[in-house]
């Protein structure tokens, strides 16, 4: 129980100008524009009189929570319709439960300013329970509300083939599957596939019967290939920049081939498989949300440069040190100032919601 | 609710030399001798037939649980006496229920350090709850087990009435009660008395039925003036080194006079009368526990400094600032060396084993 084993990429902690908390801009707005359909999806598929009458604590559970005010904007959404949805179906407000809040991520991640930024009004039990998603977390039956917003494409590690010279998924001068070869990308869409699976088949066990789950992470649309998406040419960029600095000699190549991001960009349809395969979950709700892109280019680049340092200099700083983290942001910031990729208002992948219902 | 509105004077964090993770034998031989007893009081007073018999989830709140390794002997301790307790009522070992462990302190904790230190093998499921043990911490009812071990004797905050020099217990040229005009002992002993009955308050609401609740606090015997203890003697000892350094121009008077430990030392009488005027609790034993105090009046000395720094630290080095705490208890060591209040083996006061059952 309470399994480590994932690996950890927390994201870039504290309140300097990198961290999370003060470039999750893009994920706020994705969180506000989810907020009323996740309200309407309580309103209409939560199922209140299939919980005990005598419940006393409606269980919430933020899974791949991070530590900035985003966190507490979703669940405070979501309290706010399952207090609606007591309400309607007569409750006196007396009756309604209490909420106890059980904020999850990576040991590694920065509880302590999460803990620290709480405040004392907040209607609901707040608990810090630390450890993978992909395994298990809580007790059995004991979670009644599952939220996890942009955490699921992050894979649990990246896949072995891919860093064994020997293998023919090995994926020499690149740190992503992106524009690789088709063995890289069947690699990489295995390891989803799996962690998928671990992380429903944990849920399963930890959810009530009815209890609902929301899943907001980035995705494809159907039948778009990688290398021919934005989400693609942005990994492709990093990429190149990684490559210029070893010809230049700022590190060497084994240590690009030897370095791959752990995300991966699923698709409706794929996802929706690996859901139905698992079958302890109906999918309620699948849908895209609108996107906060503008048609401003050089805007829509900078909101992606913010974005990528603030999630992504974790794990490349656990491979390549420190030093090498300005150099290279600042090389990606002048490419992607050069690129034409950003132009396309469509962004560089659609955010899918996903409303589950456990069986 | 998750109120945290009470000061919070987290133990030194870290690795360091003096942090509280290093410093803690003390209370670590304290647990140890403890073990015994409190599987005693489990297999003796835990009422598990009272519990559902179709409980899932035994919970158990370890409050001020500090990051120390201590902690998670104690957790162990009591998880296995209830598993002990479930089988020699003929329950089969599928039936017990999982045990989930709520370790409680102030936001201001080092949870980080507390969360990293966890091992993958702990057969319990781990949950950090941050706030103040003086205001409510989980819903109604959901707590089997409380476990409090060396942290109810830090009063909530120190009384207004001791820094006020408008007061008859203004506490000018000291930073204790011990040795202080009588108001001021009042003073804080009605704080102690409102800490206690608003942290039974919460546990009662928070606890079920018939839940055990363990304390080990810090106390005075029976009929002993604080000013005749050597708990007393050291506060004034500590006492009288801020004062050569205010007489050396190293901080001012006035920074001393508006300086107060918040330390509070009950006596057994005073702690079961305030239990019983909450009246939601019964007192199901309260003993005093063998100290691991030696005869070396040198090693008694060196193991209260270590563990005066690494509890005090902190609320000093907030109010003088972190230059002179160096200073300070270099002092504080070189006047123990000459001072005869080690040499007496019964220790500088008793740890007192209170076992609490909710009615």
């Amino acid at each position: 129980m309470a399994k480590q084993t994932s690996e950890a990429f927390p994201m870039n902690g504290g309140n300097g100008p990198y961290s999370y908390a003060h470039n999750s801009t893009y994920q706020k707005e994705g969180v506000d524009s989810t907020k009323a359909k996740i309200q309407a999806a309580i309103a209409e598929k939560l199922d209140i009189k299939h919980l005990p009458s005598s419940l006393k604590t409606f269980t919430i559970a933020d899974l791949g929570c991070s530590f900035g005010p985003n966190t507490f904007i979703a669940v405070q959404n979501i309290i706010e319709a399952v207090v609606l949805k007591y309400k309607s179906q007569g409750t006196f407000s007396s009756d309604v439960p209490e909420f106890q809040v059980l904020f999850n991520d990576h040991s590694s991640n920065d509880f302590n300013k999460l803990f620290e930024s709480l405040s004392p009004e907040m209607p609901y039990y707040v608990v810090g329970v630390p450890g993978s998603f992909h395994g298990r977390l809580f007790p059995k039956a004991s979670v009644h509300f599952v939220h996890s917003s942009y955490a699921l494409h992050w894979i649990s590690r990246v896949p072995p083939q891919v860093v064994d010279k020997s293998s023919p998924a090995w994926n020499q001068g690149r740190v992503h599957y992106a524009s690789a070869p088709n063995e890289v990308l069947e690699a990489y869409s295995a390891q989803f596939s799996k962690d998928i699976q671990s992380f429903l088949d944990a849920r399963a066990q930890e959810m009530v019967s009815g209890g609902l789950m929301t899943i907001i992470i980035p995705a494809l649309p159907n039948e778009t290939p990688v290398s021919q998406s934005t989400f693609g040419a942005v990994m492709d960029l990093l990429g190149s920049c990684f490559l210029d600095m070893a010809k230049m000699g700022l590190m060497s190549e084994d240590k690009v081939d030897s370095f791959n991001l752990p995300l991966y960009a699923t698709s409706p349809k794929e996802l929706e498989a690996l859901i139905e395969r698992n079958g302890c979950f109906s999918v309620e709700g699948m849908e895209a949300l609108n996107r906060p892109m503008t048609h401003d280019a050089a805007y829509n680049a900078k909101l992606c440069l913010s974005h990528m340092r603030a999630t992504l200099e974790g794990p490349i700083r656990e491979h390549f040190g420190t030093e090498i983290i300005d150099e290279l942001f600042h090389r990606f910031a002048e490419k992607s100032a050069m690129s034409s990729i950003f132009i396309n208002s469509d962004g560089w992948a659609i955010d899918l919601l996903v409303i589950l219902k456990r069986n």
